[in-house]
């Protein structure tokens, strides 16, 4: 894409209400904007880096045999009564429409995919499955203060897991874990974000995070210098040594929350009575598993991890571009090089605004694409075009044709 | 798919309160799920539809020179207020949260798209340029009884472009109505879309709707014989005659309004002072268009105007699959042939169940998909597989690497 056409630019002030890094580099850089706290706009290059990420995630679930579909943001009330939720969970929106009647806005989707499964189950033979879904979420946040973090709306993939029985669960869950460290190697989180023991909540012992080490998490956690497992401040009370491996050589980091999963047993299922027929004709009740993960919130964590003081630094499979090209008074010669990049099927924002060379530079390190490249008097008189990565220092200079290749 | 794997099945009964044929239709067949009035979820089959439009549409916006972006849902109040909408839109759904704080949930994207492209616009160098998203809108239909043609929750493609005079908005807009043309040909509308003229407010003399030809449709439409333009009714006492062609015989219609665009002219500009500098220094309003395009309504319009008796009738370019592939207890062959079709590239459907055969034409009807293949004893003592499409009767034996061909 030609710059001079992408309507963005890169800015210099970031609203004033805005304290979160993330949220700051983004707004700057172009990515995101602000409307108000807790909600924020993808500009299209925040668009391509959410659905790079979509686009990993996506593939990810559908290794583990998952259905995709898209379920509604309206919730109708009865279900949120139904389990109990609709007078006990803070962050409900709750809608109101001119007749009275209210609705809530989708916190999450236990009380919509429940009773949209149960009239395809019946019998042991319908088990097991899961299905899954990116879904914008509303969260009543009452102070919305770390940028894409934690919104007040957001983009999450969200799937549950039905089974017939225990093992049947585990086996899946246990592969939901692996494809799930998978997902966060793939958006470069890989070495930062670790599997931790959470607490599972009143019906299971535990649930499991992933959680990424950065300065800007909310959540504490301890990490077991043996195994790299980790346990959450919020259990370590009852847990004081690594339930993977028994060590207790714990190392404190403050992290964020990327994704979680978590047995449901048969919480939801209970109150929507979603059971089904087993070989031996007996009803029994369908066991559940869910498994979330924040689409923005791993943009904004690569954004905390990741940047230096000159801007954001994208991990390859997730920036929104390959190649960052930099025509420096030189429009003709790049013009045909950025055509053979796009020729070549190469992903490329191309500068051929009509600027200072200082700037199309500071532009470049805060877009933070993986590959600069520049096209310029000097780098034609040396032979060729100025290539630097991003994330190092060194440049060097490199022919036109191998560019390409 | 194996249809063995799919989650969903066919449904003999609907929802009582449902009067829609298109949703009755779509939940028989297992494509979408009522949550209530107006309010649906997309199961894997219909979510494999919509994503078709969408791709469809995607590309049409493309090739606009557009820009793809995602505007949030939650909308501050003051930019309701700004446009002076935020007491007299009555679909506007307002949200309070704990601190009483008010945000209206967006049934349009005006009141965000205009502040959001604001910071990046000064000079005439910066116009023309247009964006687009695709993203659920929510509106307060008090009575929601049209199934998926119009909900509380929808989705919708809407594009804004920005202009420095109205030669270039003119130019764009008539650009914008041929793409709008080539989609509808191209998810199968085509022959039953007429553009229409329509009131255009209080601010432009007419705005251009597509409405198509459909029983069920809430509009009325007169269409002239001529050229095939259309008056909307709610214009008709003011313009008796095409105001493409002159033509006076009109032929009266109901259809559904399957898309719109609109000349803005200063109407959002202005309360948001959208404004840039000429060549010559002077500030100016910037001119706006907008341009929709509900996606579900679109995959509800086709179940409408497209099915029989028997189910419904998809176009094959946003069928979920291309082949539904029937074994009639010939499972060993049909495995390989679904193994050879998947490996051609070809989207199937592969009915692998153990059920009746008369069950599963039914089912085939039903669902839509436009090519079915039986695999059975017979057609494979005839010479290979029967083929048929479903909007005709006529089925034909063919060889099956003719078939993979």
């Amino acid at each position: 894409m030609r710059q001079t056409n992408l309507f963005t630019k890169t800015r210099k002030e970031t609203p004033k209400d805005e304290v979160a890094k993330n949220a700051k580099l983004l707004i700057q850089a172009g990515y995101i904007n602000k409307e108000m706290a807790g909600v924020y706009s993808f500009l299209p290059l925040g668009f391509l880096v959410l659905k790079k990420i979509e686009g990993i995630v996506r593939t990810a679930m559908n290794t583990l045999g998952s259905q995709e579909l898209l379920m509604a943001s309206l919730h109708p009330k009865e279900n949120w009564e139904k389990t109990g939720r609709w007078n006990t969970l803070d962050v409900l929106y709750k809608v109101t429409d001119s007749l009275e009647r209210e609705t809530a806005l989708g916190p999450t989707h236990e009380e919509i995919v429940v009773p949209l499964v149960k009239p395809f189950i019946s019998s042991y033979r319908d088990l097991p499955f899961s299905v899954y879904h990116f879904q914008n979420k509303f969260r009543m946040e009452v102070r919305a203060k770390s940028g894409i973090l934690r919104g007040r709306e957001f983009l999450m993939k969200d799937l549950y897991s039905f089974h017939p029985d225990k093992e049947d669960f585990e086996e899946f869950y246990e592969r939901a874990k692996k494809v799930y460290l998978d997902i966060f190697e793939k958006v470069g989180l890989g070495e930062l974000t670790h599997l931790t023991f959470a607490s599972g909540g009143t019906f299971s012992k535990f649930s499991h995070e992933f959680q990424t080490i950065s300065d800007t998490g909310e959540d504490v956690i301890y990490i077991c210098k043996k195994c790299g497992v980790a346990i959450n401040k919020e259990i370590i009370d009852e847990q004081k040594v690594c339930p993977e491996c028994g060590g207790s050589d714990l190392r404190e980091e403050k992290s964020v929350e990327v994704g979680n999963i978590f047995d449901l047993k048969t919480k939801f299922s209970k109150p929507f009575e979603l059971e089904y027929k087993d070989k031996q004709g007996e009803r029994k009740d369908v066991l559940m598993g869910c498994y979330g993960i924040g689409i923005g919130r791993v943009m904004g964590t690569v954004v905390e991890v990741l940047s230096d003081e000159k801007g954001i630094i994208w991990p390859e499979a997730i920036a929104p571009f390959q190649i960052h090209l930099l025509s420096l008074g030189q429009n003709e010669k790049a013009d045909e090089i950025y055509k053979k990049l796009k020729e070549a099927g190469k992903e490329v924002l191309y500068d051929d605004r009509d600027i200072k060379a200082g700037k199309k530079f500071a532009d470049a390190d805060l877009i933070g694409i993986p590959y600069r490249v520049v096209v310029s008097e000097k780098s034609l008189k040396d032979g060729g075009v100025e290539l630097k990565k991003r994330k190092e220092e060194e440049t060097k200079i490199i022919d036109i044709d191998e560019l390409i290749k």
